[in-house]
């Protein structure tokens, strides 16, 4: 309530109590105040009550709230609705203008401010995890496939006639079909195997660059984050062959963000060679439902482009939701859950080591992957193994892949042997599992009986 | 509550009324039946505690919802802030799964059931607008620009070699930008003058058919829905070229599902012609917030091809809004909107026409346009024009456009005279309004209202 | 957002996008501006937004939602849940202070503000219905039974000596039980039969007065709105025997507040006689869950009195249901939902009539009861009538009655000959039936069908 | 959703994944039987997911709620505004018949049934305090005062002609005056210093029974939750008092509930004693909105009594509260508040005995307060006191009291002198602070810092 609504409230009840109750709203006007100030995550995370009165406040800001509005276009954000209405704090008119994602909507004020904050927060998170270099970011209302695309776009308008990508084998579909998505041709480059772990053919890169001539090349993509043993890839070479060749560095980071030691090797990366995007999920590192994706870059004008490359508005819910998360968790949150993950990372590692010592398996080694793991399945007959993936899903145990190193696959006309293990030739079937952030003791705890269970009879 | 419930609550309660309780409870579980039975809109809207509590048991049956669930993997749908899993009825999931919009994703029961559903509900529409064969719709979280990438994108894969988009000059820019989005090549067929009303120039499309060769033609774009005096392509002429020529016909249907004499037209189109995909914005048509786009086509395996098109899976949120809001309304429900938004046509035109014989200005005849209108302001200094945009602005008067024939613009290369007039020689300005879904009486009164106020020295 | 918040604003969304923005927002809080200047209903309702909008920066002037606050007392309204939280809107405090329900508390200037805005609605709430005279109101959150006892209590506080409250039957036990809880004894007089209707023994009730001693006699209290064909006591020729013998006269208008008839009745019997206090119930009258009433007086004193006899603090939640729904009626909602009810009743009458006929029974006439109306059952067997009811009750027809005069009950050692029927000997067994507020044609309606179905055979 | 809805759900979703599903909805529906089956607090608190659907199912067994129901009674629980629908999660009967508090409602099996639970509830959360006898029971949608009103109204009617309450003293305007609200007179013991605790004057208790007559005795009222130096009265003694004369013993046991040390004295005094019956706040002891209470009594007729005392329905709101915090809490998550107070309860001691030495005061002893301490004021000019209290509250402390020792009161024609202290003359003027159940550090630290700012010319 403004300054006159306090004073009209001293009529009805007394000047002291008014007085007080003044100065205790005039905090959260100041909180608002200092955020529109700083543009940034805040230290600690706001309780329930803060968020909503910021969303509530923005929401006024948009067309469709104006009390006096009259809409007399094809689009007016009105909604049907109240339930609708409600679970979107009445905001109606999405993000963007028919050209650019990154415009502010003459009918949105609120929601374009919302969107602006959103994407300040984002390289503030940048900042926080260990990126010093001035990082640009935007998210996008697609996940991390879609995002893929939509880079590839981008990177193709301002590099006519170039549309290869050479792509480090990771086992993944829809980050393989992006390619095709986009309009490319993928040229895969398998992984080498050095001891357990899957490493990047930096060679083999190289060696597909000068075969196809690098003005042909639209970019090298790379992956961060992926299923063990598969490591992290060596971006950090693959950085210095993009800039020795002048092409396009696209790194899919899709759950590297959460991880402190990935995101130093992307600034490494970036040191000593060559990165043009990163594409991370909102889901994966931010615990909202699915449906956004953070693009960033180093490069203004080429995250600029891809935001141009947008045709039209989107949907403003990840945004929301991610809006909401930061404001929730603020930096001290996030941090506690990054540092949690790397504890229960270990927690899990043990555990398994020990249930695979049970039974005559051990832990693959992979050590450049800080996030997935691998437990060899050698003792068991081939062709069981898939009934103990689909043991595990009868038993509520979600995430976890039996790879048997037996499905053959084609995708958008390309072979690949051995699916889902990165490589054509590895020689131990095994199954991995994921400690990923925001998952918590109870999830092991419940996972290990689980899986004693199953295993039970080779104990 | 179940059986087993019931009989323990007569241990608290007595019978009788657990009994008449009971009677009534199990209407609502019928009720969630006959619309698993029929997958139909059901006839009158439910009231909101019906919509929630399926919407609750439709949560319960995704994987980050069962009670003793252990997520391993990357992605498990942990919600980190209670506004957040609130607000989207503890859904987390999204749609689709890595190769395929459309496919069911095994965490995630709930959410795929409604994905489903929601689509045969938009089936179901479609026959209730008009439309009398058999028709596939998908709805895809992205707006109506990022929609038609994606129809282009499948068209392509079933086309190599095509490249060429050849479009009816629509001057709304995501549209244009659609294409080369897309990865193609437009070719602009401006639009031909009769009386006030623009109509497409069928000839000028078959002469470029022949041109280009037909085999090259990704596709040609139409429009429906579109600023007056600009009319709804003639579709069933381009559909017959389509189908000689054996050319895809892709139709920016935007928001033409909320009028049934587009959806006539598109009936016949199909008939006589070819027909291949539709889009069309839920936000335009189904008053929920912009975010989603319904793509529908005749042929079943094309529309799995868009749908193989998305990769990986992508935001749940536009789905549950249409979910709801199609439960909400029922067919009833929409008819009623439908109906009402004709005859606020109607009454906007008379209202206009008013105001246009006041000032010396006339309404433009664009009887093939049931949603826009157009008002000539051929007595205002032209370089006073705008600045009356801005004025309506200020007004909050949102959605009005006022064209001055002056604005020459270049987007992705290619220029256009006059912008916004979908024409390279229109001779009078105008101002632009339209009756869309859900305008009010209120509405209407105050715009006219402000006009006065703005025009009131004319007068 | 205050001012320097919307500056701040403009540095990320264009000025002009701001500023129309910030003159929107501005409107709301103009809104709430003059709603604590007049402190009156608003004319037409609020919407959703702007309920919701004041609620919260109402409980930010709460001491428990002050960012800063450090509670150290017994009673600091935290609040362990957040599903609690949040359906109280962050409310804690309740209402009152240890002496008195209407004393600001100084650790809620919040709840406290709603409280007095609330009773100065229900004041202002009066005048609409018809109250010329100044009335002061408090609304209480028991319901109509306790609050008779509340207000016999305060009428006792005065009138020292006095335990007799004589009662002019109506049979509806809370209201009678409220006397002996009050600590008071009843002196019941019957009703008088005049044609169908049962009317108030005025002379019966003088009778009483002298018998008793004027001194001894605590109150009259009399009833407006009942079970037909009980009809509306004779209030005004009751208030002037108090008047006359300087007895007070307490009404149990328990839901006569949405009758204007009723309600201008009262104004004569105050203008005549002597009127003390008045009870409603909010549920009855406003359409909100069961929980308060209104205590309304046309003595400041003795209404203040009534406050002060609640001892400590108590439930702000029925005051903040009746604050929300004023909002959201306004007046000319209010007055429709007033208006549409006696269209409803004239309806029901009429429906009910045609079925009677059909039957073989009639409406029974009672002119003064203007929301209850009575049928006659003299065709079927005496033992056969309550199995009437029962049919209703299993075909979820709710709120009828059968009365079937052979009741005899003691309550609180009071024996009452025919309960239900508010007389000793009527001679035609009835049902019931009420057009209470909100009822609908639906209902109307559905009851019709009902009533042919189990009457169907003797039609 | 039942078997039914599940075998056409596998229509369109994999039946594999239905199956998953199936079994993982099946778990709550088990959790809601196991409710139902044993009628207690759960072990581990519920999520929001399980708490949100049984609300919903019960609701949905409320006639206001049935799909088919038709209202012709005069109260039909319809509700005009759906933010007031929404939350109170569409309940809207309240709770009640005419006669009595408990009764199902006919009307309302779903709030009939969260009632009796709620109040089995109650019954399991006294036994986990410490009350091994068996202890009925019932939550009053009343606040604390008004609930020692209504206990002594029950006991007035099985107890004709007493009406005197003998009382020691406890200076807590809404205690006192519930005795003159219920029709009393009171007798007030002034308390007896013992060191520096203030101790019930047992004799002077024994002495006024004898005086007054026992049969003329209504009741003793005792307290166990005060403000320190006060202690918790000698209930034990005044228990056998009270079997000895056999005359009614009423414990405000305002605060007492969420500490053990407390309640085992009241299971003491019941073994070797008299105890009737027992007020405790919800808010005070629960962490929910001001407006219930429990009254609980070791004799289940006394309590029916009770429950038959209040005339009509009544609010069912207050126990939805108490319904959803002890499902949200269960018992481990109620034992870690009670611990956790008693920690802060130490922590506060400490802190504040040595700013008390820092400024040469002292804490004052008061052992048989488990909850509330005071710290002497010795060295401040006694006219300068009360500005501290007022110091405190505009720097949002609050629930601190500064006790002058100078405050006569006379409250419903009794005179007090020193009111605040709980005696006539206690000779050094003190502040209190208490650590009640939800008191945090951030509360201590804040509050010792402004302590400190405050005295802080003394240090």
């Amino acid at each position: 309530m403004n300054e006159k609504c306090m004073e009209l409230a001293a009529q009805l009840v007394p000047k002291t109590f008014v007085k007080v109750a003044k100065d205790a709203s005039h905090s959260r006007e100041k909180q608002i105040e200092n955020l529109l100030i700083h543009k940034k995550i805040p230290e600690e995370g706001w309780d329930d009550i803060s968020i909503e009165l910021l969303l509530s406040q923005l929401a006024l800001m948009d067309s469709n709230n104006f009390m006096g509005n009259c809409g007399l276009g094809e689009r007016e954000a009105r909604v049907a609705s109240s339930l609708v209405a409600r679970r979107h704090y009445n905001f109606g008119h999405g993000i963007g203008r028919s050209g650019d994602l990154n415009e502010p909507q003459p009918k949105a004020a609120g929601s374009s401010l919302m969107y602006k904050l959103t994407n300040r927060f984002l390289e503030d998170l940048f900042k926080l995890m260990g990126i010093q270099s001035t990082v640009r970011c935007i998210l996008v209302p697609l996940a991390t496939g879609m995002s893929l695309v939509l880079s590839m776009m981008a990177l193709k308008s301002s590099r006519p006639g170039a549309d290869v990508v050479i792509w480090s084998r990771i086992d993944q579909k829809s980050c393989f079909k992006s390619i095709s998505s986009a309009g490319c041709r993928a040229i895969v480059v398998d992984t080498k195997r050095n001891g357990d772990q899957l490493e990047t053919d930096v060679e083999g890169i190289l060696k597909k660059i000068k075969e196809v001539g690098a003005n042909k090349v639209l970019c090298v993509m790379t992956t961060t984050a992926c299923f063990a043993p598969r490591a992290c890839d060596n971006i950090e070479e693959v950085a210095k062959l993009c800039k020795q060749f002048d092409v396009p560095h696209l790194i899919n980071n899709a759950y590297g963000l959460q991880d402190k030691s990935v995101m130093c090797r992307i600034q490494k990366a970036q040191r000593v060679g060559r990165v043009d995007l990163l594409v991370q999920s909102t889901d994966k590192n931010l615990m909202v439902p699915v449906g956004g994706a953070i693009i960033a870059s180093f490069d203004e004008d080429l995250l600029q482009t891809v935001s141009k490359c947008y045709p039209g508005r989107a949907s403003g819910s990840p945004i929301m939701d991610v809006f909401i998360t930061l404001l929730h968790l603020g930096k001290s949150g996030y941090l506690k859950l990054v540092e949690e993950r790397v504890e229960k990372f270990k927690l899990l590692s043990e555990k398994l080591r020990e249930i695979a010592a049970g039974i005559g398996e051990r832990l693959l080694e992979s050590p450049q992957n800080p996030i997935s793991m691998a437990m060899s399945m050698s003792k068991l007959p081939a062709d069981e193994l898939r009934s103990y993936g689909a043991k595990l899903y009868i038993r509520s145990v979600s995430g976890t892949r039996v790879i048997d190193l037996m499905e053959h696959k084609i995708i958008c006309g390309q072979e690949f042997k051995s699916w889902g293990s990165s490589t054509n030739d590895y020689d131990v079937p095994y199954m991995t599992a994921a400690a990923a952030i925001g998952v918590t003791d109870d999830d092991i705890d419940l996972f290990m009986k689980r899986m004693k269970k199953i295993f039970g009879k080779n104990q």
